[in-house]
């Protein structure tokens, strides 16, 4: 629990994207499974709020490896655009930016795990949440204080976006 | 965990309705979401005993924000009156006081995050659980030691209803 | 986390019957609820086992006050027998033992909440998780290291029932 | 949260199997029921991400007491084989070794629980999360840092596999 807010600091640019990671960031990582094979996540009322703060600020898009339809749940609840099923978030990122005109030097990156590295590392900017993976840890520009799942975006805003 | 039971205090009034947000203090502020899109939150039965014990005391109502059924589900359950998809919750307040002919200085306002700010103000008196939002903990009455969905409503009957 | 074994007891008699609240004491006293009203309860897999050593040893019943059928279904998974919607355990206590010519004294009770404490007071031995209600760790004959929903009735077999 | 990697270690053996347990070793041994005795658990994706790391490399395979479904839908999604309903996992490891032509010696075992410890001891390693029962932590070769559901597999393949 944070009950001071955390420090507010600046990006090193005016970002154009935002980029998200799914499992791990707006979530603790962890899936519900059913008997029935169906799954769940578990996510932040506060992110929600956050969402709704950045969307008439900056585009934002969910890069999710996971095939399975509840990101898209969550993304189409949120308002955000999502691409699912992608082996290699960095070369989504390229293509991204190729796409929209954007340089991959403005654009920020919040992930969690190794398989967010190599995406991370052509983002101008990258932001983990504060239990990431060690590897990952270790090469970041920002983690921050919360856990996945406890509110990643929201304090992203605080700290980053004036929130 | 609380081993022993939290100080008894009075409110400074007789409160004529109690107004609860829903996210962050039935609940942790989360949200389950399946793979169909169908989202769940997670309550305390300790809670539902404090309900039962307001009921035949003071008039109690739900404002959420939040557009999903889940809310009106558990409001229905615990038999309490549920206003939904409310973006404005002073306002919600004030009109809610003046069909009722109460002054908002008889209304206790137990919420959690920046969204409640301005219904807090305008009410008799806050209360908030231990991990809602910093800038909302420096503005409230009193701060309870349970976090959201913990047992908030609990704790206060214990500390300022006499249960 | 218990990294050691809690110390064995013994019992002050041989029991005759071992009566269970369910939420708090299989559970974490949490109830997660769906938008279609479906309720949900987390259980521990290691009370399973539990049940299924006092199985052939002892009988048992679970006594609770919620009207959901969440408590049945899990009761039925168990093999247990369960009463539900009752409204006064220690009347229910008092009507079990009548019917099975069992005296209370010789009855172990295992609840958490105040709403259990009628009940406690009449049988022979009462054994609450570590985050029971203050009033009722006070009351007591026995509290256990692990919290409802972490394997309550485990502890309970390990250190009174040679599990 | 373990914000530096644990160390890395060498199995005694090339193993030429892994038997997971699943309950407590891919969960934290809670299982979660609907009023409709629909029952659920709570996986963890970084061990997704470290079962397809292993796929290539090793055979694998989950024993399971349980009956319930839940175990098979989500060895399904991981795609590794599964026997459920195994009510001895000694014999079922010895009945699989006898089959694919392989010594127990050769077989690394992945357990939290006592009724893992028959098994445990015939393979020729033994691994835990570190919430194992007491009884087990005492006699296994290797207790992990992680807790049960909390990315055990990710971290086995991180100590030993080289991951």
């Amino acid at each position: 629990m944070t009950k001071k807010q955390p420090e507010r600091k600046r990006l090193p640019f005016h970002p154009e994207l935002i980029v998200f990671d799914f499992d791990g960031v707006f979530t603790d990582n962890r899936v519900y499974v059913d008997e029935n094979g169906i799954e769940s996540v578990v996510c932040n009322r506060s992110d929600g709020l956050a969402i709704d703060f950045l969307r008439s600020k900056i585009p934002m898009i969910i890069l999710s490896t996971e095939t399975n339809k509840v990101v898209a749940r969550r993304a189409e609840k949120l308002r955000i655009e999502v691409w699912q099923s992608v082996s290699d978030k960095k070369e989504a990122v390229m293509e991204l930016c190729d796409r929209r005109h954007i340089q991959p030097a403005k654009v920020v990156f919040i992930g969690n795990d190794i398989n967010d590295l190599g995406a991370m590392k052509v983002c101008g900017y990258s932001v983990v949440p504060a239990d990431a993976h060690p590897k990952v840890l270790a090469e970041v520009d920002h983690v921050l204080e919360k856990r996945g799942g406890d509110g990643v975006i929201r304090e992203f805003c605080e700290v980053f976006m004036g929130m």
